[in-house]
């Protein structure tokens, strides 16, 4: 807390990276890639579980668990779903470790206890699950199947960063089986709109909507569904996906059932994601050089106490003062701290509350309580308001309110004026060099294209939006045909 | 659902097995050792864990994630830690796969992406947690650390049994950090008592108390409190332990803090952990030969309701009959199904909701619902009676309350019956291969003693009871003099 963090117009990534280890959020591990979420961060973590577990919940879905370890051969049966994680698997060969005999209270790994085949660690759980749902399906009357489990996954990233990119992350996969492929892109849709509307209310990040070009649709499905962010900096950033399976799974692990006419059909499959990288989204998208901002709905704390004393007697006079409300807005479910450490001073807390995104502080002195007043301060703000303590409960509902609203409006704004339509592609680097967010311009609907525009701009196609109008166009870089816009940008 | 469990007095085992497969609670994977929670089985995990994290989280504990992975060196730091938990490691030696270019379509671990340092898949997490808390604790003021995890961690068993003892399983691990041996003390029976209650007022299963011997000491502890409970079939269960580590850490991974007065001290540890071996235990603990019976507390479904009806409109005059009290129920938390399914009989249902032990459930007909009542049965005692459907809320009520208590007493009943003083070893081997159950005996208090009773009689000392009187006797097997008995069993 000693020191200013970095501002964002001096160094965006460091700020970033500054702000989550200040924070208290999270830090680098001593295992390469791999971080450690800190109590703070692991309580944002947890907030977000409980909505996202409860919308899940509400459109029919069970929570299960699968194995961590997926067996070689299961892992290469659907090829494209193994070709795509391949190359970044952690693979556990042995299962033993012995003494050294060569060098005394050190381990080796025991070459007497090899497994016969190796294990990869989950990078992402379709294949150990379908190969389950073989035995959970016979019939029609077993469909559907909605599942979701919330677990740890390991992919071996070689450039990390805190929450955006980790070897190690926290995430949950929904996992459906269906007997027809409308359910299950009905299914897919929705799930997507359960992210988007999670994103929007929950986190108050706007997204669009959209769909993956093939070439970054993911490994296995037959479309991609997405939710895109846009940064502060003006890059993207991806926060959830959904994926219409098709039939890739049920064929590679013959998963079928007999229909009402006593036919046998493969099985309709579709799976969706969101990780701890949304933590690193929340943190990117409202915060300020001063620390985090946190939309009160996934704040750990809704606000804190910070009581101004001198000796043991004034704090417990202040304690008393202000008990009651607390209660009241903890009986009304508002998360309320008092801090009446005492190893601290009142400016130091102040900063500390300001780093960590806390919506609403209150502080109280002496004559405070003369006046029947509190000061109270907004984080999104960092405006300061002198009010009677008697409406002290109501002022801090209806902040919570405003602050969700005013965050979600800032970031909704925000994107509002860094989506720029170009029909050049003179002019599409302009934008991506200088205001920088996300491209909307005409694309001619191949891959080649698209390869090339990236090694071009370094931006990739971040989706088909779902509301792109028919429009009749050229492709920016080609000159080719174009009904559609599509939405380009430098991603996270 | 078609056949039968098998009987309980014909093979517990078997029962056992069967009775987790049918209730759907879990399923053996295609992985060596590892399971498949299914939904059924995960939502009473999901009940555990709310409790649990609330209890955590009322004596001052926080949640975090620490990493899965622990590379080899920190590992064997700790030796005695890590001398016990080496035979059972899985080690990642390699982080790519690629494809096999004698066999298309397959995959080979990549040489040529071997890691420079093995990492083991944590088998518990003290090893990267103070590796990591060294960086955490300068002084006193950072003290103490109360930290918890919910994780998975994998101990390569070579024989398991669903839930019991499994290669993988879900746990939560507590690692806590204090700057006296007295806090830290204090903590550990802190936690063991929050075990205990657990066990108690929500697994309706009566625990002992206890510290475990030397030679059943968590690998890397100065002393392991425990408690155990006492299966249907006479064998006992740890159910939880709590670690006081000492500063055996602390010295493995240099983590000092600056006292009050200036002085460097290595810091106190404790650790504590419940597993999903806890399902195990309350699936063997109350069941019977119709199925599994659920305390209330820990039920995912504990008011089931069957309409028994012929066609659409019979149905829709049911529901509408039963919904008021079911949506007032739901109101006052109770977790209520209805089961409108037309794809199974009736029969079929009382079956399936007995086979999963649901407390209490419902069967309305044409003629209740002339008489204005319901039929109601009884999971733990199997009796049904008819009642006035006015009647049904505050019933449903007072018998949620009552088979939580008689779930409980009957167990509690049972342990009294089986804990049986012995005074020679003779009648010591007579219990044990008779009635079974905790055997309490003299003991001379040395590990050479223990391993001989246990290779004579395959019993092992459960713990040393908290509650033990002092009392003169003699070794049950040397003769030598002993001041406490300590209970036996064989166990799980
Ligand atoms: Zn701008
Ligand atoms: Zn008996």
């Amino acid at each position: 807390m000693s020191k200013k963090l970095t501002s964002r117009e001096e160094d965006y990534s460091k700020w970033y990276n500054e702000l989550v280890v200040k924070a208290n959020l999270a830090e680098n591990s001593g295992v390469r890639g791999c971080m450690v979420i800190k109590p703070y961060g692991y309580a944002i973590w947890e907030k977000m579980q409980a909505q996202l577990d409860k919308m899940f919940k509400e459109t029919g879905h069970e929570n299960a668990y699968f194995p961590l370890f997926v067996p070689k051969s299961l892992f290469e049966a659907e090829e494209k779903n193994a070709e795509g994680f391949a190359k970044e698997c952690a693979v556990v060969t042995h299962y033993r470790l012995k003494g050294d005999e060569e060098n005394k209270g050190k381990l080796i790994v025991d070459p007497e206890a090899k497994l016969e085949e190796e294990l990869v660690v989950r990078p992402t759980s379709e294949a150990i699950i379908w190969n389950t749902y073989r035995n959970w399906i016979e019939s029609y009357r077993d469909l559907p199947i909605l599942v979701n489990q919330w677990a740890n996954v390991v992919r071996w990233e070689m450039r990390t960063r805190l929450f955006l990119r980790t070897a190690e992350f926290l995430w949950q996969e929904g996992h459906t089986a269906h007997s027809t492929k409308e359910e299950a892109i009905q299914e897919t849709e929705q799930m997507m709109n359960v992210y988007a509307t999670f994103a929007e209310e929950f986190m108050a990040v706007p997204v669009v909507k959209g769909i993956k070009t093939e070439a970054e649709r993911f490994a296995g499905a037959d479309e991609t569904y997405c939710i895109e962010a846009l940064m502060q900096d003006g890059k993207a950033l991806q926060a959830g996906t959904s994926h219409f399976l098709g039939q890739n799974f049920a064929k590679a692990f013959d998963v079928k059932y007999t229909t009402k006419e006593g036919k046998q059909e493969y099985v309709w499959a579709t799976s969706w994601g969101v990780s701890t990288r949304l933590i690193g989204a929340l943190i990117m998208m409202h915060s300020d050089d001063n620390g985090l901002v946190l939309p009160p709905k996934l704040a750990p704390i809704q606000l804190v106490v910070v009581p101004i004393y001198k000796g043991v007697d004034q704090l417990e006079l202040i304690r008393e003062y202000i008990t009651p409300y607390l209660e009241e807005l903890r009986a009304k479910g508002v998360s309320v701290k008092f801090d009446d450490r005492d190893t601290h001073k009142p400016g130091w807390k102040f900063n500390e509350y300001e780093l960590k995104g806390v919506p609403v502080r209150v502080a109280i002195g002496k004559r405070d309580m003369e006046n029947g007043t509190v000061e109270l301060a907004r984080r999104d703000t960092l405006t300061k308001e002198s009010i009677q303590i008697a409406d002290l409960t109501a002022t801090v509902e209806r902040l919570l309110v405003e602050i969700q609203e005013n965050v979600y409006n800032k970031a909704f704004e925000y994107r509002k004026t860094h989506i720029t339509e170009v029909d050049t592609f003179d002019a599409f680097k302009e934008v991506l060099e200088g205001k920088g967010g996300f491209v909307s311009a005409h694309w001619d609907g191949t891959t080649e294209t698209e390869e090339k525009i990236q090694d071009l701009t370094k931006a990739t196609i971040r989706c088909i939006p779902l509301d792109a109008k028919e429009e009749e166009g050229v492709c920016v870089f080609t000159g080719k045909p174009s009904k559609k816009r599509v939405l380009f940008a430098k991603a996270y």
